[in-house]
């Protein structure tokens, strides 16, 4: 691997700069003419425009991409995450081009990008579903059946739905049938197919997810990490080390990942994703992330990996340098997400040109950020700017630690979520680790409701 | 300890304050005229100024300090590396106060401080010194005898000498008679007194560095430190990790370290210096620094501790958190010293004002500093302007991802040492670890006469 074309924006293709330059490899940067001067053409060797925005017009444009990657004697093509990381097509095209692709194969992308598929991979290769019907239900004798194998409450989905809509919560048998019909009503109307299924409710879920690795010969875990404290699905804190959780669960959640990992043949970084049910103490498959995940630098400070690295010589063809008896956690990390919202507006986009920017530094703490002070936020773009990350020895050092290092942040000329995550960091809550994925927005909506009483 | 005094300016300042305010203690700095804009100024939570530059009339004032110490409800003082930190009277003054000293014993820092008394101390408990006639010589059958047993290339040196002056090598025994007598002359004009002593004179000597931490009870090691890329007795380069020594070696200076530390009931943390013998193989105490170092930060990040922070915890009467069977090193660190000087000037100091100030971020790398864009470089302090620190798994990553973050570094206004540190990280001697105390300037030399000769 000698020439990298970084095919991201912002902190991640500053990341991916950072590791290709630590390997010797020349790195480019491609950019929209509304990020000419962004950090991550600065970070990179060379950097090639794509076109205007938004990223349809640029960054998610293919062919243009594919034109650079040719016109630039470009030989591997790293996509960072969102965007075009999880496009089998894409992926296929740069192979197709005799180009290395920094991820798994297009097949291992399309198998995990299908719901389906990749329940029934994570089925064959022994990792936990969650329970339910496994296919659409309408016959009130199935659904009396699904329901006494999963108990209540259950939930009502629509098959055609997806990212949260179309879901339906019935907690006791009486609702059951009327619910069934109103839902297959309702994703008839939304979705143009009647046709629903049924899944145990877990109320009160964490996020878990493993991070896993593979050299599509054998496979790694590198542990952990909760990311149970989200808005409208959004990941808002992520924590990897201390996380609470029964060993045996924790364990099983790691060698299941790894073992789906190896059934599919997995080439790179992956994330496999459960919902665990503290109630119940299980764990269950939700998806697997077949990209670097945003939050991959917690995991990186506990177990002291370089990921975006080891993606880069995996995908040069050297065997994974990674081995699980050598890999061991220490301490724990804690990662925020600064967004350029306004929190008190409904966390709407707060454009604009960036005036300070004083970034946190010292012991422990790690920034990843794609902007200095007098860069443009651009409203075309996803808005984060920067993820703050603190390790320290255990959880509550590295929490004190994290908020030391916001209080070091000072970012002016754009309003930011800095005030609202330091808030949810110094929660009672938060800092018990007594939260799970439907936890915030909740106390979100008492906080308001609390404030504007005191007033 | 609820009030802490950082009797100190700079980066370790600033250190000092994140690590109180991470354990909730309200920190006081303290400043000169010259400092009143300075960061550590603002890192802390309140700031008194002392007076006017050069440090005499501020920060090494005794009298100011202790007086802000009463007026200001202070119960801790931490004194940093240099100024005071090592001044046993001011820590007696401090104790006397009724004020927690963030450090060893005054007798501790005492019977350390006295190059005889510390080499007693340290044959008492079996550590290892520089084989020598212990004591003034001048008889010459006792010379015979001394060199007999030590072996050349024998150090005639001054006992009034100190810190490289007054000593002479001699490589054989023809030349030892007329030597002493020469010595003995010169030692008498320079310093007062006729008195030499003879010590095993090392030219391929490596300088290393036990981490060593007590809590007055016991005490534990932290590992290794290189420092043996030094420009006139200033490290220039330290490591921790890798450091290519055999095991046994390695291990007897650590096992040796901690003994002297248990026994002058050694509380805090201190380093304790080695002269390695790389011919022989033999290592022999030199010093033991009863102080936090500036190079601390390559044992935190293989470690994985926070040292400044125990510090604090320890001096506030808490037992040593550290136990050593639960410490274990991991990967490597390397740490450069950026310094506002004119290395092709002979490293004339650079005072002025630092127009622009972007330090290097992301991944494994830690910056120390005290300074941002608009700082002033005052002529009356130590020059340094930043600490920049790389970890990896191995010395190869560290030393690669540490010059990936030199190319991130940009200084304006002042003139750095930062090209000079890059290319003796760039040497090939460096990267194949192959150097010693001596070996930095006759390589300065040699490259300067050849990059003149190339012109």
């Amino acid at each position: 691997m000698r020439k990298l074309l970084i095919a991201n924006r912002g902190e991640i293709a500053v990341r991916i700069a950072r590791a290709a330059r630590e390997q010797g490899i020349t790195s480019v940067a491609v950019y929209s003419e509304a990020d000419a001067q962004a950090e991550h053409v600065k970070a990179a060797d060379e950097a090639v425009l794509l076109g205007p925005p938004p990223a349809g017009a640029s960054y998610l444009d293919t062919d243009k991409l594919l034109a650079v990657i040719v016109a630039n004697g470009v030989d591997a093509v790293h996509p960072g995450y969102g965007f075009l990381s999880e496009n089998a097509d894409f992926a296929e095209a740069v192979i197709d081009a005799g180009v290395t692709w920094v991820g798994p194969s297009p097949s291992a992308i399309r198998e995990m990008g299908d719901k389906v598929a990749a329940r029934k991979s994570a089925q064959a290769a022994g990792v936990p579903t969650v329970p339910g019907s496994d296919g659409a239900v309408s016959d009130p004798d199935q659904v009396r059946t699904v329901v006494e194998e999963i108990g209540f409450p259950v939930a009502i989905k629509a098959a055609a739905g997806g990212g949260g809509r179309g879901i339906r919560i019935v907690e006791q048998e009486s609702e059951l049938a009327p619910a069934i019909s109103t839902a297959q009503a309702e994703a008839r109307a939304a979705f143009g197919s009647a046709e629903v299924y049924l899944e145990r409710f877990v109320p009160r879920a964490r996020h878990i997810e493993v991070q896993v690795f593979g050299d599509g010969e054998r496979a790694v875990h590198l542990g952990l990490r909760d990311c149970s404290v989200q808005r409208r699905r959004q990941k808002v804190v992520e924590e990897a080390g201390d996380l609470r959780l029964p060993e045996s669960a924790a364990l099983g959640m790691c060698e299941s990942a790894v073992a789906l990992a190896v059934a599919v043949g997995y080439k790179g970084a992956g994330t496999v994703e459960y919902l665990y049910d503290e109630t119940r103490g299980e764990y269950y498959f939700i998806e697997m992330n077949t990209r670097i995940q945003v939050e991959h630098p917690v995991t990186e400070m506990v177990y002291g990996q370089d990921l975006v690295g080891e993606q880069l010589r995996v995908a040069a063809g050297q065997p994974l340098s990674l081995h699980q008896d050598q890999l061991s956690p220490r301490g724990h990390a804690i990662e925020v997400r600064i967004n350029a919202e306004n929190a008190a507006m409904g966390f709407l986009p707060s454009p604009g040109t960036i005036e300070r920017f004083d970034l946190p530094a010292g012991p422990f703490v790690r920034v990843d950020s794609g902007f200095v002070a007098g860069s443009a936020v651009a409203p075309y773009y996803d808005s984060m700017l920067a993820k703050v990350i603190a390790w320290g020895n255990d959880r509550p050092s590295a929490l004190a630690r994290l908020l030391r290092a916001l209080g070091e942040l000072r970012i002016e000329g754009v309003t930011t979520t800095a005030d609202f995550v330091e808030s949810v960091l110094r929660s009672p809550e938060f800092a018990a680790g007594q939260f799970h994925t439907t936890w915030l927005e909740p106390w979100m909506a008492e906080r308001t409701e609390r404030e504007s009483v005191d007033v």
